[in-house]
């Protein structure tokens, strides 16, 4: 029986892959992905069968990849960060009774939550939440409770897909949510396009966040009540969710 | 200057770290870490000085590593899972300050929510929240506000430190609360040993968990409203939170 492989590749660059990602892609003889991801490791991994389908052809990206294994390859379906984190296993679980000739492996991957934090110094220490403000598949009264429940309960919190063209006042938004049940001066931070070309990183109060102009390749962090910004001798700052260790 | 270098090994096994992550160990002339997380990956990189210390002793184990960076080595703290979630991240930052001489860099790996996820299939593929059942240095109250907050919000929930020998009944405590707002066929897994000897997993109704015996190295996966456990040809179970696509 062949193999579909749904890796996780991490942030982009191609140090923060998983050795064992690494190894799979090299094995397999096709790999599929969404056009920016694949373009981002096809260097490292020349002689194989491509295929690629652009944003929102997810549905269809998971029955290439299905069928690619069906007809005898092994396959890897390619997903940016994690396979598990807003990736693409779970489509292709729920799609798999229809394959029944391919067998599915997950192999997971540095989601944005991991990579961009340690960017940022730890802002991840403690409990946190992950929360996506894309509203394509999600209704947006539910993304709202999620906030709100986050802030009450004094999580950290990851935001992924903050902002987009069509939805350029999304993170806004989500700040003003926040700031119902969060101080101004609460600890923030983000990080654009992480572990590739043009990384830059902010650290940042929530009443700034709000004015921040985030885009897609953009992972913001709000702090809880016990997040610090500590500045180093080069001054740069690091921000720090304490976990609670007596200093 | 001299660097120290925080480093998540993932859940374990060599395959699992990231090239990033074995390129540093390679090069760096001392690893630190906790007993068990240092013995899972010496033999991968023979001739370092070794320094372990035993649980609890976190910020001993930071300064030691502290110590050899201003000494004049390159010197890897070694994580399990990320440096940033439930790491020694933060603390080193913390104490940063007191080590001018030595420059620290964060090097993310990947957790074991992302790893066990995989394991079980795709049960985090919506908005969740990580919470961690140790009150070793957080208030109860403050873990059970979390829980309700997350079951509230319908956020999937991923469940790190969920008992240990003095804290047998914490994971049934967690799950009466969620009990609470959640129904009791609500699809949750768990995982033992990800990635190491002795890896096993099950998935299981949120009833079920209540009387289910979690150990220290257990990560455990609560459903949200959506997550389902599809069944595959072989008999297995996949735990899957869809995220909405239209099949």
């Amino acid at each position: 029986m062949k193999k579909l492989y749904v890796v996780g590749i991490g942030p982009g660059e191609y140090e923060s892959m998983s050795i064992r990602a690494q190894r799979i892609l090299s094995e397999c003889q096709v790999l599929v992905g969404y056009t920016v991801y694949v373009e981002l490791i096809e260097r490292y991994f020349p002689g194989k069968r491509l295929l690629t389908t652009p944003m929102r052809r997810e549905k269809e990206r998971c029955q290439l990849a299905f069928q690619e294994a069906e007809a005898g390859n092994d396959v890897a379906l390619i997903c940016s960060g994690d396979a598990g984190v807003y990736g693409m296993a779970g489509l292709v679980l729920e799609l798999a009774g229809q394959y029944p000739q391919a067998e599915v492996e997950i192999v997971p991957g540095i989601t944005a939550a991991s990579s961009g934090a340690a960017v940022l110094g730890a802002p991840l220490m403690h409990d946190f939440a992950v929360i996506s403000l894309s509203d394509l598949l999600t209704p947006w009264v539910k993304i709202e409770n999620r906030l709100r429940a986050a802030a009450q309960a004094d999580f950290a919190v990851c935001i992924y897909n903050p902002s987009s063209k069509k939805r350029a006042d999304y993170l806004a938004r989500a700040c003003r949510i926040l700031l119902e049940y969060l101080p101004e001066d609460t600890v923030c931070g983000a990080v654009k396009n992480i572990g590739r070309e043009g990384e830059t990183s902010v650290i940042l109060s929530l009443g700034k966040l709000l004015e921040y102009e985030a885009d897609m390749f953009t992972t913001v962090f709000i702090g809880n009540s016990q997040t610090k910004a500590i500045p180093t001798a080069g001054g740069k700052l690091w921000m720090v969710t304490p976990r609670g260790y007596q200093l």
